[in-house]
């Protein structure tokens, strides 16, 4: 980026927490600066976790980009800062983010989304965050793509999941028992029981377990008639989109690349 | 067994239906022969699923001793008989059993539950059946024990479950949150940022996050004022007890070998 925070070049790898080695990091920024030259760098996300280039710890909610901006963690000699994450311990409620904070909040900056909104980033651990004038003030993650992950690739499921995942009758369908379920538990023995039986096609499981997964996650939120802003990739967006209009509420999609370069660019700003 | 009933000699190994590749089984019942002597034999279970010796259906329920008897699939040349399995297919709901249908008939034709009970067989695909005067009329697999075990062996919570499962004070607040949580989903993230945060104990999560599925499924029935009888382990009987105790209702433990004995005695008398 330059000092005004135009993005001067992007560059997406799939170099994650969980294919870089710890230690590895410092050649993955000399190999960033090989490409771009010796630019001072600032990361947020799962680099500042323990298993990441070095713990940057959290801030508590509420928490504004100022906050973030504060709590930096530098790397001494190599010019790097990383973002803390945020956390929340409230009652028996306990929970973390990395990166999201810095995505909704430069949603929020760049008036992406009202001054007062409810996002939703859906993902592996999909996280419902309260953004209120600025600050960060409340959220929770779902567990809802890892468990779809662990459904697809490790359980009795497994060899009824090679169909694809797209929005259609039957991840409609999905989203509509997860509403009326007694238990997600016994919903998805039934996506099985329902194949066994001829009752379902095999083709067809994936999608049903998809919209009874998103759903049961969505409809444990407070959504009717209110707007939900998305920060995702355009598939699994609009997934989460179907199930929030059919469950009640308004979707908007939000660009999250857009996002994330108004919240990195002011904290940036504020740390000089 | 002899023709009364009563059982001369018991066997148990792990040859489940995991262990043996299709194609083994003649040779697993060559082995007991080979021990045993060359008895008539019959079996229930997973061995009649289409992984198993050959797929021997289902019956739809209700369902009773009889109507499992009048459906056996005979082996040609093995002298050997396969109990069906039991199907439920009304509305929406879809589901499925095998060898859980001989042990709660049995039960009841055994008196040991009354005519008409609610029976829970806990495990890898939890059974809920209500069996009323001799028929299994109704019954919901939960899939409680799979997903633990997903989690405990492939999630990112996995690094965190290695401590011991036993009835004790953070199993029982696992069961309490369950019954206020918004959504199983997101309480399960919560046992892994409590353990970030430093708020529960790495050694504790186990017990923790088995509360919750447990806690999960039994608050899923109409258990209160209730009495639950359990067919399962010791260990894992217990817990699935102590959950139904602290939700309103009343657990009794049953023996399920005697269960299955009488079950599956009876279906022999019938069948002969």
């Amino acid at each position: 980026m330059d000092d005004g925070g135009r993005v001067l070049a992007t560059q997406r790898d799939d170099h994650g927490v969980k294919s870089v080695a710890q230690g590895g990091y410092p050649a993955e920024l000399a190999a960033l600066r090989h490409q771009f030259g010796h630019l001072p760098a600032i990361a947020a996300g799962m680099v500042g976790s323990s298993l990441g280039w070095q713990d940057a710890g959290y801030v508590g909610a509420p928490a504004e980009l100022a906050t973030l901006a504060g709590a930096l963690t530098r790397i001494e000699g190599a010019d790097f800062a990383i973002v803390p994450g945020v956390s929340l311990a409230e009652g028996h409620r306990a929970d973390v983010m990395r990166g999201e904070e810095v995505q909704v909040l430069g949603a929020n900056l760049a008036g992406l989304a009202p001054r007062t909104a409810i996002y939703c980033q859906p993902g592996t651990h999909t996280k419902w965050i309260t953004v209120e004038d600025g600050r960060l003030t409340d959220f929770t993650t779902m567990m809802t793509g890892e468990i779809f992950a662990l459904l697809r690739d490790h359980s009795i499921l497994a060899e009824m999941m090679r169909g694809a995942v797209a929005d259609g009758p039957l991840f409609r369908e999905g989203l509509l028992r997860a509403t009326s379920a007694q238990s997600i538990l016994s919903e998805l023995f039934g996506v099985r029981a329902a194949v066994l039986l001829g009752r379902l096609s095999r083709d067809d499981a994936a999608a049903m377990l998809s919209g009874l997964l998103i759903g049961s996650d969505v409809v444990a939120r407070q959504i009717a008639d209110e707007t939900i802003y998305i920060l995702a990739d355009p598939a699994l967006g609009s997934l989460y989109a179907a199930a929030v209009e059919t469950l009640g509420g308004h979707a908007t999609l939000i660009d999250s690349h857009a996002a994330f370069v108004a919240g990195i660019h002011h904290i940036w700003e504020l740390q000089r």
